[in-house]
């Protein structure tokens, strides 16, 4: 093995992939307040915070590689109810509660982790398991 | 629609699936220089940079509740070879692309996007695109 592995800085983009564009869009847009950062048929990307992005692609649309004047993008895809975290402040966690309620977006479970943390779960409309979570679930949160 | 939604701070979690968690493990700790914070046999979790969190579940034992004394983790489940993107300083995409090259992983593809961020494809043991990109990809990064 070579000598230590240069920094990672962070994860920069976490994709979920969605059966309708449209719908995932109001969801994420509406309920969740994301702006996009770039959008077309294929891909949907949200600005999260200073320094990540959640990419929203169209299931279907991603297997083959994308070649592009800059080489090439090689293929991936998903299929299942996948999961990420959206980091909250604590001060927060009961306008979001209130949000998701009036919004009608079920709160499916809650947690109350050993350092302190509360993380909420509901889904968006793939079905994919999406979390709130408040300071003190991780080292890095 | 109620008033705006309170703050995202980022994406915290990014979860892959795996087959086969030793395997898997080794990879993203020998030669990605990871370091877990949690492992148990159904979930290995990284921290990834200050802000971040790269869980590797098990395939197949996710898809169930889990029930803990705070409360419960709703199932999720993925398949198919993911997506996610790893952010690392300019300075340090020669020396990844060298440790990719002696660890014996082969590199996919690379990209030059158009605001100046070159990215660096290549897969984990579970076929999972992993992409190291330095800034300039989006406004965030």
């Amino acid at each position: 093995m070579p000598s230590p592995a240069p920094p990672l800085a962070g994860v920069l983009e976490t994709a979920l992939y969605v059966d309708d564009m449209s719908l995932a869009r109001r969801f994420y847009e509406d309920a969740l307040g994301l702006v996009p950062m770039f959008a077309d048929a294929r891909l949907t990307a949200y600005p999260v915070g200073p320094r990540s992005a959640l990419l929203l692609f169209l299931r279907g649309a991603t297997a083959e590689v994308v070649h592009l004047p800059g080489g090439a993008i090689p293929g991936h895809a998903g299929e299942g109810p996948l999961h990420c975290a959206l980091a909250i402040a604590a001060a927060d966690l009961a306008d979001w509660e209130a949000r998701l309620i009036a919004t009608g977006i079920p709160i499916e479970a809650r947690m109350v982790w050993p350092r302190g943390s509360t993380s909420v779960y509901f889904r968006d409309p793939d079905g994919h398991l999406l979390e709130l979570a408040t300071p003190g679930l991780w080292p890095v949160w």
